[in-house]
């Protein structure tokens, strides 16, 4: 009966955008009003296996569990609409730390123009917050699948890589006081407090590519992917899916700006963490060469840098060339 | 990469069903072709709270997860149309245990014509299994919510009550050996072995009323809710959103075969424990007196039993009636 209490609470925080909504949380179901086609993903999140309270704030957490599912969508180039949460709440997590991770989701889905519909509460032994969310189109010919990619296809990512990753690493080093505070300074790191900063962030509040998606798909991309395992994980989905093999250059990744340093303080070589550190959620994709330019023009449009990484071959699996041109095993990069 | 290959073994079982699907399983999100309205809810079930895997087994698991999600659709009188399911596995929980799981969802979803469309799986502390589910319909005004009861309305329900409370006292008799088997016999409770076999499976394996809820909503209910927390609390959600009072006769209570034995036997009041023991999953709804013949057609039209439980008046929350016509505080009825 908490769990009701709970659930009152959060209606209030929440808010319905667009026009679709006809019932949203309170009956047994939420009814909207549909596009022709509808675009749907579920993520979980759970405490010690995606988060830890002690590095992560509920507001983190909410933000991460909508912002992951999100990017889902942005993968396929749908437009967001709804989402319906599940929070698994452990016995010690009250009401104000609910009500922290519903309106950071809340917040998120404000800048993104979904409305959350529905949702249930339930007692569990951790925290863990699982989203559905729905997105729209109006022909599947709209959305862009894994299984596009073609030899010859130039691979592209947008914006940077390795952030997130950077930014663990950073959060593990400050241990739990101030759920990382210490760590965001930098100190011993050899990593500037500002960059430093932006890394945790970027670890924290992941932004989910919705625009980007939108118009790279329109702009004509043959397969696209959100970066959430790692850049080779990733990029083998799209090689298995597309039944081709995706050939990438190493020093073409646009690591963000601190990976190197943070990379370089705990021995570890900023390329590989760029390239299999996950969480990043950058979009992964593959474009004829011809839809270069429209590519391009696209993802600036939408506030996203462009960066080609290497080409779709005849083959199979993921192949990474360094500088020199030789060719590393992927697997080895593979994350976890 | 265990929870990527446990994805690879799911995708094995699942099928998809209807013409809707466009991409299933295995890319970043689901595309399914859309009617006018889409119905959605998401339900969680963990561990501890719901249910224990020293009572439940895991195809039990499964099941119960997705008939919970599926009930609320079945409130609506919507079409059940895709599911989304995320696992949350404990370290200890096998490849053989989480495809019973999921053989068990997928078993369900055959008999209700849905598909299961996406899921995820992450590692967690405790088994919990959360599905959202999504149903169609051409137009809202074909739906039923909660807030359409009005003063002379009838009170109706499906089917028979207390049976997954009484299942749920044998089990809990059972203690943890045989996963209940024990408690199915019935011995000690006084029950005779077939019914108490009944009792336990009536708790372990709810049935969601998808084609009575349809069949309800088509003949004119003007509310309906399904029975998840128990008789006098559901028809108390429906009060306060439609509101108005809801008056129940006791004595009309549909209970089912062997419960009251089992509240004998356990000092329970059998006509308390079918006002107040969740999961049922029946139907309560209200209807105006002229729509009876057509209600009482169309859940005979669907296999469904209704029984009449008495009146919406005017005013607001839940009045229980005895045989002799004196009234009882609903708030001492209340689940927990």
């Amino acid at each position: 009966v908490a769990e009701r209490a709970l659930i009152a609470v959060f209606e209030e925080l929440l808010e319905p955008r667009g026009d679709r909504l006809v019932r949203g949380p309170g009956d047994d179901a939420s009814v909207v009003r549909s596009r022709p086609v509808a675009v749907t993903s579920i993520d979980a999140v759970a405490d010690g296996t995606h988060f830890r309270l002690e590095t992560h704030s509920p507001a983190d957490v909410g933000h991460k569990a909508l912002a992951t599912a999100l990017s889902d969508l942005a993968a396929m180039g749908a437009e967001a609409g709804e989402a319906h949460v599940a929070l698994a709440l452990p016995p010690g997590f009250g009401t104000p730390a609910a009500r922290e991770l519903v309106a950071a989701m809340e917040s998120l889905a404000e800048r993104c123009g979904v409305t959350i519909a529905g949702g249930d509460v339930i007692t569990a032994q951790a925290l863990a917050v699982t989203v559905c969310v729905t997105g729209w189109a109006d022909d599947p010919a709209a959305l862009t699948g894994r299984d596009g990619a073609r030899p010859g296809d130039l691979v592209g990512v947008t914006g940077e890589l390795g952030g997130s990753g950077a930014g663990l690493l950073l959060l593990e080093d400050g241990g739990g006081g101030g759920a990382g505070e210490a760590a965001a300074s930098g100190a011993g790191a050899g990593t500037a407090a500002p960059a430093a900063a932006a890394l945790v962030e970027r670890h924290r509040r992941p932004q989910p590519r919705l625009a980007a998606g939108a118009a790279l798909a329109r702009a004509g991309v043959t397969a696209m992917i959100d970066i959430s395992d790692g850049l080779v994980a990733d990029a083998a989905h799209v090689a298995a899916r597309s039944g081709c093999r995706l050939e990438i250059e190493l020093a073409h990744l646009p690591l963000a700006e601190g990976v190197a340093e943070v990379a370089a303080a705990h021995g570890r070589d900023p390329v590989e963490l760029g390239a299999t550190a996950g969480d990043d959620y950058e979009l992964l994709f593959t474009a004829p060469p011809d839809a270069r330019p429209a590519v391009e023009a696209a993802a600036a449009g939408a506030g996203a840098r462009v960066t080609w990484l290497g080409r779709a071959e005849r083959g199979a699996g993921v192949v990474l060339r360094d500088a020199e041109g030789g060719t590393l095993d992927a697997r080895g990069y593979e994350h976890q």
